[in-house]
């Protein structure tokens, strides 16, 4: 009787051993991911070689890493974004054809009521910051514009933290805000710049990247939802393309789609239609959305 | 530019984008471990394919794995268990030159400071379950006989529970002993035939097995650290090849070089030379130790 066939455990055989064990699952899906994992697993582990102390060390990142987790904290989804997993996911759940505007990571930090805003209106409550006019255009794949979508935008201020996190300092709903496109597919909004921020690094997850020698920031952008009828909701950010982290976001959210320009502006007209009082930054970005299905 | 030049994240290149961005991280061995994890998990997503509801099933999965573990429960060594790594952890660790008894998994009820007791000591503290004796030799891979090895062997009861899992119930150092072979390398001992038992089910990883349709039961064994100066410590079980769960053990602990035979004997004098009042199991099983280096 070989090893094989007697179905025990050895070295050579250990991933196809523990695959066959799941043959009884009812659920394929499940069966079938479990498949992938266990191979993946195990040629890993075949690949890594750890040792006695190093398998030790890998429980214990993942008992303290789920021990951080709480109401209000969740590593194992920074520990996702660090590795690259929560972009791929994205990445493969919102494939676009060619000429649509690319997605990016939902982040932590939506918040689903925030108020419907007329064109133009100023989303920052608080005077904090510089100056920032964002504008563009909903288009379809074949360059048409789309009325009526659905723009929820939301951003981090200019010390690089979002109203959330600072209940009782920034005002509610700060940084946020729902607008919906003119019939020509235009909107514009009023807010500051933002800044880059780190991902919480008190936890395993910010020690990992310590060790290797990663930084936690993400650099500065501004998030948008951008929903029209018979088309893909867009979940996606606009970059700050000199942000000094703007090749190194910690999570791998950039895309290079996604880089917008800041462009200063100080001519006096200009800074009378935007309705501000002195110099801004001109934010210029156009969406496009591909059709449903 | 393209996306490969700019180091900005695509769906093609997410692996290499991510293992790029560990160029910095000063041990090497992290970075190495690093590079396979990354790789690996992100065959792992783009064969899968997750969807995002999914994606978070696994998060809830590993935070809820995490939440389980507390100073006497350690859900993510069960994990690794199931899923046959722990074992393969074990092969890697502990491979042997051909002719030497192989290893299997500590496991989790190992006391330290275990009575050291005379040849043909009984381990049984209450007198429950069905009278075994245990002998056999300890013997280099040449076939000579090692002297004075320290034998430490440990076993559930008859009802499938350590004495660490019943304290109060089962006397302090049941079914434990160490004891050191004779000059010919023969040691002997008595106990009482183990019983399979559950693996701790009732938290995620349990849940798991229920949903691939495995039990979570492991085959009666006993367990055995075999120590001699000069030689490789053996850290191993020996199986009931009759046990329902012979060929299902829920961690693979089982090797087919590790089945031994429980006899049954009656001969009245056989029963008097092994000190027991009735028929007794006699099993027989030589541990084969490989010299260091």
């Amino acid at each position: 009787m070989t090893h094989q066939e007697s179905g025990y455990f050895t070295e050579a055989t250990s991933a196809e051993v523990v695959i066959a064990r799941n043959a009884r699952a009812q659920d394929e899906r499940l069966k079938a991911v479990m498949d992938v994992i266990t191979r993946k697993l195990h040629e890993a582990v075949k690949e890594i070689e750890p040792t006695e102390e190093e398998w030790f060390k890998a429980i214990m990142f993942l008992t303290n890493t789920g021990h951080m987790c709480n109401e209000w904290r969740q590593e194992f989804i920074l520990l996702s974004d660090v590795l690259g997993v929560s972009m791929l996911v994205d990445a493969i759940n919102n494939r676009k054809p060619s000429g649509a505007s690319e997605s990016t990571v939902l982040g932590p930090f939506h918040v689903a009521d925030a108020p419907e805003l007329p064109m133009g209106a100023d989303i920052c409550l608080d005077a904090k910051g510089e100056p920032m006019r964002v504008r563009g255009r909903i288009l379809d794949t074949a360059g048409n514009p789309i009325a009526s979508a659905k723009i929820d935008v939301w951003q981090a201020n200019d010390e690089g933290f979002y109203d959330v996190q600072q209940k009782g300092i920034q005002p509610d709903f700060n940084l946020r805000g729902v607008f919906r496109s003119n019939p020509d597919g235009s909107y514009w909004f009023r807010g500051v710049k933002p800044k880059f921020y780190p991902i919480p690094d008190d936890g395993p997850v910010g020690k990992l990247l310590g060790a290797l020698g990663r930084h936690p920031y993400r650099p500065a952008h501004l998030h948008y939802i951008v929903e029209a009828e018979g088309y893909d909701r867009l979940v996606t950010h606009i970059f700050d393309p000199d942000d000094p982290y703007i090749t190194s976001d910690a999570v791998f959210g950039v895309k290079e789609s996604l880089l917008a320009k800041f462009v200063p502006v100080s001519d006096p007209a200009e800074v009378a239609t935007a309705g501000f009082d002195g110099p801004f930054l001109d934010v210029a970005f156009d969406f496009v959305l591909s059709r449903k299905g």
